[in-house]
């Protein structure tokens, strides 16, 4: 048997490298470098190619090299007999908590626009709003968005979060279905993204939706790219209907330099960075997920073929 | 007996306005319009030319409209005998905190660097620092700042404050002393001044101090400018002794539209606007200290004429 790394974007040369020191009699193939196909069982996978994963008719177990599945289910036809699995970093949840709240409190206190006074010599105060006077809404309170909802709330934020099912976290008010979306959205002044994306998430941050928002609400996606319609989110920006957006994610990455956020004066642009999945705890889990391959035991993090997450 | 507000920056229609409503029997005037000096006993004062309140024989007691009172010492010679007294807002600390917690989160998450790589349609990740791993040191443990270094404690940040005297602070290392100051400097990756001015805490951020920080720290002043020593911070941030360093106080507010730190790639300039008092809070201490001053009473949030705070 062997194990196969395909990673567009990811450098795999760290992980590979302690990898082979945990696992030390079973082969590790980097793609595209020359594989005996039949011998591969585990693949550890981060946006491969479209079917490629066909190629392998002994394949037991497939391993996502991040949080996220979506590139696996939307690009590869899977037996449902073959386990997929996550990454769950538990300080990536800290990591995106800490990055929502800077970016949340930046645009409360107006530092963007401070800097853009200061290239021009400009001393002008501007009245700040509050944690209190802030409504914060989530959307998707899964394991990280219940850990950064519970967090806003804890500090003080009112706080918001809306997901499939009706959920007990403390200091936040729960919201599900259609009609609690909007209901939540009308009492919004800051929307922060954070679903999965599956074919009915995708798109939800549309016109439709994001109008609902209370007037001069700012949106934060750190869910995928294609949750958000961008061509919505720019008529709303430049009606006045939105003050703000900050996009960690996009449909292209890195988001192409002709793309016309970049030069958006309203949309901050950060390069999936809102949380790195911290090396050694990924490590772990793949290596406890080989083993568990081997044995046939359901995986550590193992999701749902069906809900795709 | 009348009221004289005397303030150079403020603006004040809309406090005497209120002013007027709460206290009917009293004429208010405003500097400079024609006031009988004799009648002057209760001065509300904000950065008063110099030695003004000589010409009111009968004052009987001075109200800084803010938090500091160092504008009245600096300027005016006041007898002993006539009680001075601050603004304090408690919304004030709750609003410093999160200005501070909204500047530091901005740095460690790299928010500048990425908007200086948006302009130039760069995508790069940057690795950033956690809260757990960014250790925040507060100069001067005051009302304030004794509430702003026990948030941040409470939050996560490793937390130091240092003062005059040792402080109990849950979640707060209490530093205190000439050896006690370079012993917390050492270990500081975010400094933050908040420390009244007076003749001992002048130029305390001067490059002998800040030399003794962490390599690469970052330097926060919503304390007064003149704690500040310019040139020292400029040839430290030139050097790369210190990463940044965010100012919302100057020695000459509005800062001069040729003055260096406005251009300054790793300045981050904000006019003075870290909190902004309660016009309603402040409005309520100044008409309590009316009537304690008729009843030669001693005055709400009264300060040491010794101390200077």
């Amino acid at each position: 048997m062997s194990i196969l790394i395909i990673s567009k974007q990811k450098n795999t040369k760290l992980l590979v490298n302690a990898l082979r020191k945990k696992i030390r009699n079973t082969p590790i193939y980097v793609y595209p470098e020359d594989t005996p196909k039949e011998i591969v069982e585990y693949v550890l996978c981060w946006k491969a190619e479209k079917d490629i994963l066909q190629n392998f008719p002994n394949l037991k177990a497939i391993q996502s090299l991040g949080a996220g599945v979506e590139h696996i289910f939307d690009t590869q036809n899977i037996s449902q007999k073959i386990p997929v699995a996550r990454i769950v970093d538990p300080q990536l949840s800290e990591d995106m908590w800490e990055f929502l709240l800077a970016i949340t409190l930046n645009h409360i206190k107006n530092l963007p626009l401070y800097h853009s006074q200061q290239v021009k010599q400009e001393w002008q105060q501007h009245a700040y709003k509050t944690i209190k006077s802030t409504t914060v809404s989530i959307l998707g309170l899964g394991k990280i968005g219940s850990f950064v909802a519970g967090n806003f709330g804890a500090l003080g934020f009112p706080t918001q979060g809306w997901s499939t099912s009706k959920k007990e976290i403390k200091f936040v008010k729960s919201y599900f279905g259609e009609s609690g979306l909007i209901k939540m959205l009308q009492n919004t002044d800051v929307l922060i993204n954070l679903l999965p994306l599956t074919n009915s998430t995708k798109g939800i941050l549309n016109k439709k939706n994001l109008i609902q928002l209370k007037k001069g609400a700012f949106l934060i996606n750190v869910g995928r790219g294609a949750h958000l319609l961008e061509k919505d989110l720019l008529k709303l920006l430049d009606a006045g209907y939105l003050s703000a957006a900050a996009l960690d994610v996009f449909n292209q990455e890195p988001l192409p330099p002709d793309h016309p956020f970049w030069k958006h004066p309203k949309i901050r642009i950060t390069p999936h960075n809102a949380s790195l999945t911290n090396i050694e705890t990924a490590l772990e889990q793949i290596v406890e997920n080989y083993h568990r391959m081997k044995k046939n035991q359901p995986l550590l993090n193992q999701v749902s073929h069906k809900k795709g997450y």
